[in-house]
Order: structure tokens, then C-alpha cells, then sequence
């Protein structure tokens, strides 16, 4: 779908105070110390504040604190094996589980294929079992708060999807999606159908209306403006979401699951792994006395960035990785060496889960 | 959807050459013969050319001359129990039925509901259940050789839509359908959906492409030029169709399940079902003693007309029904008399198979 915000170049100058303003959403800031003060934990994501804006999210804070019941629910498209991009979704939606949040996980084969990002439809439903599910589920999700759907294969999305479909108009949809004559009819039921992948906690089947929170890129959030116009109208919760900062590619630029080179797979290899960290982008030709003398830029540096996203948990050492690296102690290669060793043991560990996770599909996706 | 043909008022006077034309069918009338000459017994719709346009039936034809395996498809809107209306497209597939095709009957309570022919998708879905599905079973399709599904419980059939949707844009849509910008997503995602229904005996599933033939309204012809222009884009046989004249409502206008006072139901009490004839409509007020003089209007007189399209079987009975009451030896009395008894024994006959019906649901229905 369009998408209102161009990812096609983030090499940390993306200006996210000027995205809150432009797509009209809250500061998440605030609810740092807000979670602290209720004892909660914080996932390193909201500690570090790459979770940056959110709407609606004091309803989800009042939930945790009232140890009421509420759900998460992140949309996977499988067009390609998750990348590192998509970890950001997951570990803030076992973040919420952690509190309590039972977790949905739409697998949106439907939107892969009628936005074309495959050829046929089976190659994202095969994606979608061979890949995606399994890697979710070795993951470390709990097996009785976790339900995973295939959208083409769950007939009950479907049928909320129809449902939703009477609360909005075509010109609506047209309006915040920018769809021309050219749109497919797909394309048009997937607003809705969307809509639904973030409601169908709220259907009696599974306990009836509930506030939820929708982890999303803030380039998807006309959906949420959309989802969150239908569910006053048909007697459910408004849904609450939080937007992430961009997790950069490898090379620097946009991370896409369609290029293998600005991503890292947790199906890749760990000898690929490595090379493509080897790789990763530092912010342009210099030399490893320049470095030494004038330092790097560790926002802009991959590996850090990568450090700083995921892989390193604790704060003072990634603050004094960041120092190390802007004041040329630390070089390009130090960090990616560093980073490496981080993600060949991740890789390593979830590789033999995902074998396990083979036989647990059934246990976690519904029909 | 809008209706290129009206049909508020069909008391006789629909010109069937021209709506040959206007939506660019062929006449059905050589096949008649065509059929008999393969020793096809023929249901009384072909032999009194009610059936009287079809697109692509000599496909069909062959497929029968040559003993090859076909499907025939019918869909019901559950927005009502079913009526006499609907046996027409009923009658049809079962007389494909004996002749070796699979029938697949898909109910569209995605449709009922989209198109706001009841206020809840469940009532759709509730008398899907309570009255379509028993009354089509009851009607004595073939266990083996007849699936029947609802549209939003047969995870396969969105399936399909989606597959379909990337193959059509919503220009041509809305060139079809006359769609605007009120339109909503799941009017216009149905369009695609109703021609996975009618694709759906294609799937491998089923055993793969086979010719299939749809009994249709003529006003609901859009869709058959859309799944035909569909199907050669994703490698399936186009399918037929065939178009049969206009069953009038008991008070002379139109047939409609919103209106019970214009069609007898299959539910329907006896008691209910014979009132509703004696004040079928008859061609105007008439003296006793003028009918006898002048006679009545066999095209007109509703009483007649049931005869003609449903309840006598007997092509001699019927021309001498139709000639009596044309020179006033039989009155409307007589002629309302002689199809209440004969609706009656249906009506009967029909509603102690109900009963049976009831519990062989899971035998037809697929998910």
C-alpha cells in the first residue's frame, strides 16, 4: 500500500518528532516511567525509547495495572523467512504477553499476495508454515496465550472481515489508502480484512471486547486509524497501538525481505550471517587510522545499531559501546566483531528451537 | 446489486427477445432437441423453453454427449426461507444431477449481509442453517455427488477470492456493477467472491478444470461475464450458464422472500400456502359470469402460471388447462383449487423430509 512515510533511506536521520506531528500521534516517552513505576520490567525497546509514539496507550496501562484482561495482536506478511526487522514486533508482543496479554498473530498471506509482493499466493502460505510459524514459535511464545492464523485459512476472519465491511465506505478506503481505478478488489477488502486481524480478540469466541495493543510501523498506521473508526461501530474497544523507530538495513538503507543483503534471516546460515554483518555499513570509506582519530558515528554505524536495537540488553555497556565508537577507541570491526559473536550464539540457540518448533504448529495456530 | 433488468412487474409481459439481446445471450431453444436426441429426459423447464437463453451451453452438451465429468453451480441468498422462486434454479441442478454432474451450492450469507438484506450477518447465517441448507436437502440431492457451503465458513472459498482479485481491477468492477463511492469493500470484494463460487468445482480439490454450468437469473448476468472474463486468467474452463423466465409473485409483481404475501415458502404452513393461493392474483376483477364468456389469461393467472413453471408435469394436462381456462371452461377457482391440491401433496411430501433433512446437514456441508 502507499505508504505515508518513505522508508527508502534511514540512515538515522529519520526525524520522528516531525512524524508524530505528521501522522498525528502521541509521544510514548511519558509511559516509561509510568510501566517503571508499576514494577513492570521494561524490554530494552521501551527503556531505550525505540518504541517513540503510540496512540491511545494510557487504556493499555490502565489494563496491566488493573490486571484486566487484554490482547496484543501483530500482523506478520510472510513474504519472505522473518528477518531481524520483524523482532521488534515480536519481542514487544511478548513483552505483553509477559503482563499478561494473550497474543494474536495474524499471518497475512491474503495481503502478501494482492499487493504482489509474491507471484502466487501458495508462496506465501509455504512461506508462511515453513518459515514464519515456526520461527514465531521458537520464538519462545507461551503455547495457551498464542493463537496464530493463515488469513485465507481461517474462516472465522473472514467472516468478521464481512462484518466490518458495512461500517466504511469505498471512499473512505480510498481516502486514507490512496487507491485508484488500477486497485484490485483484494487490495480494497484487504483494508478491512486488516481491520478484522486486529478486532477478532474482541469477538465472543475469544472473551468478548477488550482493549488491545497493536505494535505497527507508523507507515501502516492508516490502517489503525481505520480499524480504530470501525470498532466504535460495531460496539468494540478501540484498539491501541505503538510505533517502533526503523531498525536500518544492513546496507545502510531500507531493510527489505525481499533483498537478502539488508537483512539477516533467522533462517540464514550462521557463516552467511557473519559475512553479511562483515559487510554492513558504517557510514562511508575511511580509513582505520581516520577512525582511530576522529571516530564513528554509532548512529549511523549498522553494527551498533543493531547492538542498540537487539542484541545488546544491558544499558551501560551499550552506552559505553556508543562512547567507545565515537571516540575511536572502539573500531568498525571491533563492533561488528562483537556483534557477530551475538548473533552467531541467537542464531545458533534458535535454530535448533525452530526444530523443535516443527511439531508445535498445531499446538499454536487455529483454524 | 443494481439490476439492469427490472423485474417489479412481470405479469406476462417481459419481452424475452429483447433481453436476449440487451445482454448479448443466445437463445436456448436447439438444444431442446439437441438433448432429446441424446435420449435425455427433460425436466419440464427445458421442454416448455423456460429456460430460454444460456451462454456457452453447447460446452456443456459435449460434455454430457461425451460422458465427461461437469459441475453445476447455484447459489442461494439465505436473506429468506426458501420459495417456490427458488426452485426453479434448484430443478435445474438437479436434473444436471442425474445427468452425472457434481452440484456445489454455495450460501451467501456474505452477500444477504453485504448488500443490507438483513440488519445482522448471524440472521443470514441463522436461517442458512434453520431453512436453506434442510429445504435444499430435503429436495433430494445426492448425498455423494452435492456439497453445499456457507460463504463465510468454508475457509477455501476466500481462498479462492483472493486468488481471483489480483485479476480484476476495480474499474472493470465498477464498469459491471455500477458501484460508486458509498459502495462498501465487501460489495465490492463480493463480486470477486460470487465468482470463486462459481470457479470453486475447478480447484484441484475438486479434480481440477471441468466445464460447469450455472442456472442464473438473467439480472445477475454481470457476474457471469465477470467470472467468465476471470477464469481464462487463471487457467479454468469458462463456465455456461443458462437464464429461465420469470416465476411472478402471487400477487402478479415481483417474487420477493422480503414479501411473504408474494411467494409461498417451503416452510409455509398448509393452511398459510392455500390462502396465499386463493388470493393469487388473476388478471384484475372479473364477473364469475364474464370469465365463462370471454375466458381469462392463462399468461397472466398466477394459479396458471405455478402450474406451468413447477407443479404439472403432465405437458398434455397443462395445454388443456391452459386452453379451458383461456375459453372459460375452468375458472380461476377451479385452476387455484387444482394447484392447492397439488401444493398441498408437495408441501407435505416436503416438510415430513425436513425432518429427516435435519440430520444429515454434515453430510453436504463442507468447511
Amino acid at each position: 500500500m502507499p505508504a505515508k512515510v518513505s522508508v527508502s533511506d534511514v540512515k538515522g536521520e529519520v526525524n520522528y518528532e516531525n512524524l508524530i506531528k505528521e501522522f498525528g500521534v502521541q509521544k510514548f516517552d511519558k509511559y516509561i516511567s509510568k510501566m517503571e513505576k508499576l514494577g513492570i520490567k521494561l524490554d530494552l525497546m521501551y527503556r531505550r525509547n525505540i518504541v517513540f509514539a503510540h496512540r491511545d496507550f494510557e487504556k493499555i496501562l490502565n489494563t496491566i495495572k488493573n490486571k484486566k484482561e487484554f490482547a496484543v495482536v501483530t500482523g506478520i506478511n510472510p513474504s519472505s523467512p522473518l528477518h531481524f526487522g520483524h523482532l521488534l514486533f515480536l519481542r514487544q508482543a511478548k513483552f505483553f504477553q509477559e503482563l499478561g496479554a494473550d497474543v494474536f498473530i495474524p499471518i497475512s498471506n491474503d495481503e502478501t499476495y494482492v499487493f504482489k509482493k509474491t507471484e502466487k499466493l501458495e508462496d506465501a502460505t509455504k512461506n508462511a508454515f515453513e518459515n514464519v510459524i515456526v520461527d514465531i514459535i521458537a520464538l519462545g511464545f507461551k503455547k495457551n496465550k498464542t493463537k496464530i492464523f493463515i488469513s485465507t485459512q481461517f474462516s472465522k476472519i473472514y467472516e468478521l472481515a464481512v462484518k466490518l465491511s458495512t461500517k466504511v465506505t469505498f471512499s473512505t478506503i480510498k481516502a486514507i489508502f490512496g487507491f485508484n481505478e488500477q486497485t484490485n478488489p483484494g487490495q480494497i477488502f484487504y483494508a478491512v480484512m486488516q481491520s478484522a486481524h486486529i478486532l477478532l480478540p474482541q469477538i465472543e469466541e475469544f472473551g468478548g471486547v477488550k482493549p488491545t495493543i497493536v505494535p505497527i510501523g507508523i507507515d501502516q498506521d492508516p490502517y489503525m486509524r481505520l480499524v480504530r473508526d470501525i470498532s466504535e461501530k460495531v460496539g468494540f474497544i478501540k484498539p491501541s497501538s505503538t510505533y517502533h523507530k526503523f531498525l536500518p538495513g544492513l546496507l545502510g538503507g531500507k531493510m527489505s525481505g525481499s533483498k537478502p543483503n539488508t537483512c539477516i534471516f533467522l533462517t540464514d546460515d550462521i557463516e552467511v550471517a557473519k559475512r553479511k554483518i562483515k559487510k554492513a555499513f558504517s557510514g562511508g570509506p575511511k580509513t582505520l587510522a581516520e577512525h582511530r582519530k576522529y571516530g564513528g558515528n554509532p548512529e549511523i554505524d549498522v553494527a551498533c545499531q543493531y547492538l542498540y536495537f537487539l542484541f545488546e540488553e544491558d544499558d551501560k555497556k551499550i552506552k559505553e559501546i556508543f562512547e567507545n565508537f565515537k571516540n575511536g577507541k572502539l573500531t568498525c570491526g571491533d563492533v561488528k566483531e562483537y556483534l557477530s559473536n551475538k548473533v552467531e550464539k541467537f542464531l545458533k540457540e534458535h535454530q535448533v528451537k525452530r526444530e523443535k518448533a516443527k511439531n508445535l504448529i498445531d499446538k499454536f495456530l487455529i483454524y
